[in-house]
């Protein structure tokens, strides 16, 4: 058990994970560009790297757009975004004025340029609210008081978005994450494919974003508002830690092998079209109800190109389009597994 | 001055400038296919038609995606739109139950294929709350009650969105607006002007949407939140639908001059790079902001196709574009446009 706080261990960890992935992702294609690396700093407070992949005048790549970003901001965080933490997280306190916050979390988001190959979206997250700081109080080593801790959570998650279904691919994924899961307590794997197929569906359109994976919010050791207080799951800040770092390293074996096998498949201009139709639900996903881009666009001085990084580099949308309602056709294939999400292990 | 209730006067004249702003755009690309006309019924009260332009396999229509939508809608308002509904609207009496409400507009947003002729958007509409009708009661002619009238007002406007600032296309737009207000008040073109750039806002990216036009909400003939009581505006039900066909007539001669000449301009695969980044922009207006797509996907119901209509067929996301950046350049005279909102007339 480190002896650090857990700002810190989290902040260490995310940085690692940074780097382990976008390396992985430039090991799996070394004839593209690398990653553009920006770090940033927020005047607020806090600081950030985003890695991204873009080329648009080139289409040799396996990846069209990607973005892998770590952040760790704290601050003040104003009433309205205030507001929407309280309606959403039930430990935190409710105050009706603004309240010192930390956040450290790394977000990613891949777009494939291959209609075979899955888009995917991973982000792990840490936590806190504090109280204001007394006036004139000193920490044990000098510098100013953080204030106490009023609520501290772990958040995350990982899932799949395919224009074509390969079972084989949505089985690897699953039981990869299933593993990383399944050692801090067996009832979280089919909880959290359970939330993550609630959490990514398009109300309007009467279908999830994608094909699942796992998703959480408000993990530490209160009573949770979703999870049974008789599943066996981690509860201190460390187990909790353990487990997020079991399945933020999970994501590059749960992934990786899935684009390797796809990205050079050969394809036509229909089924392009039908890619960039999905990615077309895809975006409205991400601004109609993804919480994390409400949230990230409500806090202030938030950096924008970071947090619409999701969006993929082109999406469509055509009227009534016949493209995926032919039946048995493989567009349609995957239309009805988002409608009627599946158990994949 | 008709006789006839107001709900029918509306979709009578709704009926027609839909007809009229139809053909308006057909005859002015007579080489490419008809407008589709789709009639649609809800099941729970009402009817539409959607007049759509798409043709996503060829490139040679001077539209690229274009719909002229009517809706006649009535039902029960669920309590989450008559939250909404009572939040934005003044005179909409609190209640926490559903409530009936009927609702007419017209709904239009056209989406030339060339980067020099601008996105022209237009909504005009009309909405009544109405008690719930006493049991047994009957109307004059013997129909069941509609429940007493609670609240009703006028709502609309039109706004135009280049990817390329020409200022004789900005100015011709404008001031055929503002002809067509300043017969019902001198003071309406420059209110609703203000109200448009304030409305028509992307928060997060600091600009607005595009170059205005005019927008209003809730008229009649209360107290109204935004103009101010010392105006001369149209107040009675009659004074404010002569208003709205004033405007609604004026949308033929602002826009179709604007998009033939404009039409046919050559352009480069950078130009239509920079037109589909600005798409990208409509889209995260109409998505993250418009309380109209909002206030549509939360009727039970709604015909998701006519209300998404309003997106473009491709948008582009780049992150951290340069494109737009250099200064001196057409892309970054549009931009300036648009953070700093101009008179035109």
């Amino acid at each position: 058990m480190s002896s650090q706080p857990m700002r810190k261990q989290v902040e260490e960890y995310i940085l690692g994970l940074q780097d382990r992935i976008v390396s992985a992702f430039e090991k799996a294609d070394p004839n593209s560009p690398p990653f553009r690396r920006d770090e940033w700093t927020r005047k607020e407070g806090g600081r950030g790297i985003s890695c991204v992949f873009a080329t648009p005048e080139d289409d040799k790549s396996i990846l069209e757009k990607a973005g892998v970003n770590i952040s760790i901001v704290h601050g003040m965080l104003p009433p309205a975004a205030m507001k929407q933490m309280c309606a959403e997280h039930s430990t935190v306190p409710i105050r009706e004025s603004a309240m010192p916050f930390f956040a450290a979390g790394i977000s990613l988001v891949v777009h494939p340029r291959n209609p075979h190959a899955p888009t995917v979206h991973a982000n792990y997250r840490y936590f806190e609210i504090t109280d204001l700081p007394t006036e004139g109080e000193k920490e044990a080593d000098g510098s100013p008081t953080k204030g106490k801790l009023l609520a501290w959570w772990f958040g995350g998650g990982g899932d799949l978005t395919p224009s074509y279904l390969y079972e084989e691919d949505a089985v690897h994924f699953h039981r990869t994450i299933k593993e990383a899961c399944d050692p801090h307590g067996a009832a979280l794997y089919p909880e959290l494919k359970k939330w993550c197929d609630k959490y990514f569906f398009i109300q309007h359109r009467g279908e999830a974003r994608g094909i699942g994976g796992i998703f959480f919010d408000d993990l530490n050791d209160q009573k949770h508002h979703v999870l049974s207080d008789d599943i066996q799951r981690p509860r201190t800040p460390e187990e909790i830690f353990a487990f997020i770092k079991s399945t933020g390293d999970a994501f590059v074996p749960s992934y990786l092998p899935i684009l390797e096998r796809r990205a050079r498949t050969p394809f036509t201009p229909a089924q392009r079209r039908w890619q960039l139709i999905r990615r077309g639900r895809y975006v409205e996903f991400n601004l109609i109800y993804d919480r994390g881009t409400k949230f990230g666009l409500l806090t202030p001085s938030a950096r924008v190109e970071s947090i619409l990084m999701s969006l993929p580099e082109t999406a469509r949308w055509e009227y009534m389009s016949e493209v995926g309602t032919q039946e048995g056709s493989e567009e349609a294939k995957c239309v009805a597994v988002l409608r009627t999400p599946r158990e994949w292990v």
